[in-house]
């Protein structure tokens, strides 16, 4: 896990970290959390931390800062903020899913600064997302909105590894463009040489892999991210008609490694999509991937309601460790 | 359109209504409207009208009752509220999307009571819908959030009315299951012989008939439902990972012709949908194709914050007359 202390304004004072270990727990993964925040309450001197943020890969009550299911973790219904809280003398912990807390600092202090409106659209090994519409950050009926990654793309499609098929993820997640380059590989290793060459094997081929090889301008490596842009394209017409956003942040490893996914889901959303939603303004996400570590400290700052500028706060993001 | 006086409960007290002529124009069309709920301003005795409220198949700013854009109408930027309320002596007007409408109706006095989130997805000639999130009817940034006839559900597939392919809408839309049996009647007359005599040609075939048809065993009508059954799951399916809804209202004349796609509906999201979202319960909405009706009489009774059975309100269902 990574844990930081952050300026009321998101900037990153100071990082550190520890090794999670998933299996040890809900005592043993606080223990390595409370390790983790240690040196940014240790050794903040001028002013003082006022609170704690927590994202998590997880279903997450943020009212109180339970952990309702984290599958990574495998935890069900862990107190998580009161527990973090007792062994902290009290201080206020707020504890939410970790790509509510990217939204929240992309919508607060990053890309979509200034609209009541935005989506964000993690693009990673899986797809994620979440959205702010009225200028509220949405948590839906069991705090789960924004799987847009589960959207069905294309109907009787590739298995997911969600119970469904044809999903966004299982055609444009990190994962899913490694496996179709795989399968292209292993079906015609000959256009797949300067992909296998570079992974090392067939097998070890990633969507890294794929990016770097199309950025030199091999062919089957430029054929997949083409097809994974029109796949993007599909989700993003599906997601900006579904949420109307006035502001589609894109972030995410993926658009790290291929930019140019952003003019291509753009351009879609500007033609695809109804009058409306066609308005959307496609942006690159500010923040990376310390989005969620700056947000989770965000909802902190703000569960105090304390004017910017008078405290800093120490925030952690555990369970992708 | 269809005009009504409608009791705080939303049962319906007095209905009528006025043909419609969309080219009227503004001034047109709100002579029309202002004809069609006079008799229910008349005849009311022994209690006042309050308010009116006007559901419309637009995109509506409904803090000013601004009709922004109806495609329909070809209207942009009708001050819809302004102009009733002043034409009747100042009562207050209320003016919203008709899917929001028939929204608030189930949320508040209909299948959706009871719950903060809430989708209500509007199956008839085209596809539709509307979310309640946290306690709120959501809008979007252009007031066109929930259009989920246009989610992409086959990459590449048919074409939609709207510039997109492959929409929800142009599989599982009234218009669309119709095109389809149409097409499957063009390529093989004979299986279409029930459903073209029925309709009296095969270019006549409507939804309708094919539901008529599947509901006497025709097999090839049989094949279209279940067909528009796998379409409508992979939209359901999607929508539920998206918005993450506790109900899921289903409304719409294709739903009242073949009322157990809300069954296979149901089914896919228990069994496809991530694990937070397969609980969302599926509904038949309550008040059917009133629903805006009711919906717009609910809004405006809400904008005078009064409580309960102390008024009455008009309540005017415009454009799609």
């Amino acid at each position: 896990m990574v844990s930081a202390l952050i300026a009321p304004d998101g900037s990153i004072e100071r990082m550190g970290g520890r090794e999670l270990h998933a299996n040890d727990g809900p005592d043993g993964v606080i223990r390595t959390l409370l390790q983790s925040i240690q040196p940014c309450l240790d050794r903040t001197e001028s002013r003082s931390v006022s609170a704690v943020g927590v994202a998590v890969a997880a279903q997450v009550d943020p009212e109180t800062g339970t952990v309702i299911h984290a599958p990574n973790l495998v935890w069900r219904n862990v107190p998580l903020a009161r527990r973090v809280s007792d062994a902290l003398s009290g201080i206020p912990v707020v504890v939410l899913n970790d790509a509510r807390a990217a939204t929240l600092a992309e919508w607060r202090l990053g890309a979509g600064r200034g609209t009541n409106d935005l989506f964000c659209m993690i693009l990673g090994t899986g797809v994620g997302g979440s959205a702010v519409v009225g200028g509220r950050l949405l948590e839906g009926g069991s705090h789960a909105l924004g799987e847009v990654g589960h959207l069905t793309i294309v109907a009787g499609g590739r298995k997911c590894h969600c119970p469904n098929s044809g999903c966004l993820e299982a055609y444009a997640g990190g994962w899913a463009v490694a496996a179709r380059a795989q399968e292209a590989a292993a079906s015609d290793p000959h256009s797949a040489s300067a992909m296998v060459s570079r992974a090392g094997s067939a097998e070890k081929i990633s969507a890294r892999t794929v990016f770097e090889a199309a950025k030199e301008g091999d062919p089957l490596a430029t054929r997949i991210v083409r097809e994974t842009e029109d796949y993007l394209a599909d989700g993003a017409v599906s997601i900006a008609n579904a949420f109307n956003p006035s502001v589609f942040v894109l972030g995410g490893g993926m658009v790290a490694g291929w930019p140019k996914f952003a003019s291509a889901i753009q351009e879609a959303i500007r033609t695809r999509c109804q009058p409306p939603a066609a308005q959307a303004k496609v942006v690159l996400a500010k923040f990376g991937e310390n989005a969620p570590l700056v947000g989770a400290a965000e909802a902190a700052r703000r569960s105090l309601a304390v004017p910017r500028g008078s405290s800093r706060k120490v925030s952690e993001r555990g369970s992708r460790a």
